[in-house]
């Protein structure tokens, strides 16, 4: 894994989103069928929200809300995002500090991408299978 | 990352439980507290269940199951184990080809440890900050 690399190179580009007055479950059905940890929020083309596995857990399983409770209630409005050029190593960096396994990505003002770790774990596959098919 | 080297290299040794009476409640409360993704379910000393978030999301929020379900009723109690001394890579494989981000680690028929994608991230910066060390 090349920790220099800009964090573009590992991101996955497809947003995956669902729309603030969808419900929790309606989402958690969603973030199944993708396999995937997080969400984005999108209202009229905009990301307006972010949540993850973590955050239903703690903001709807925990407090006991129903899962008929809209996304908008529990999403995160402040999104934490950095610039697509910043090195792997920074982002690693970021999220280690701030506690977080997902980080989304811009391009200028727009939110183009999202890098968990699970991309972290398909790089390192990657690496692997070229690694053997070198053999 | 060694790709090569035993899991039992990368995997954490401390196992987090709880019991099988415990509430969901209960066992998310540990898993925010302690910043995890699965808990193991325990019963006179031995390992009798095993489950993740992605199964709180699946098997709670989705179907509606309030917050007071014992998690007795949603744990897996087929383990999916390997041995502590199975390379990283396989382990890896193995993983990515079950579609799981969590394994349990055992020695001899003991459950010793378990793996994740946090303990990559982990091991990526332990890297990181010896590469920079060295600098």
């Amino acid at each position: 894994m090349d920790t220099n690399a800009p964090i573009k190179v590992y991101m996955t580009r497809k947003l995956i989103g669902v729309e603030p007055d969808d419900t929790i479950k309606r989402a958690c059905e969603v973030m199944v069928e993708f396999d995937i940890g997080s969400l984005v929020v999108i209202e009229n083309g905009e990301v307006v929200g972010f949540f993850t596995k973590s955050d239903i857990i703690r903001r709807v399983v925990i407090p006991g809300l129903p899962n008929t409770t809209p996304v908008k209630d529990i999403m995160s409005s402040e999104l934490i995002t950095v610039d697509s050029n910043t090195p792997l190593r920074e982002v690693l960096d970021l999220m280690a500090k701030k506690g977080i396994k997902h980080m989304l990505i811009r391009e200028g003002r727009r939110i183009v991408g999202i890098f968990s770790l699970s991309d972290l774990l398909t790089a390192s596959r990657r690496r692997l299978e070229t690694a053997i098919a070198a053999e």
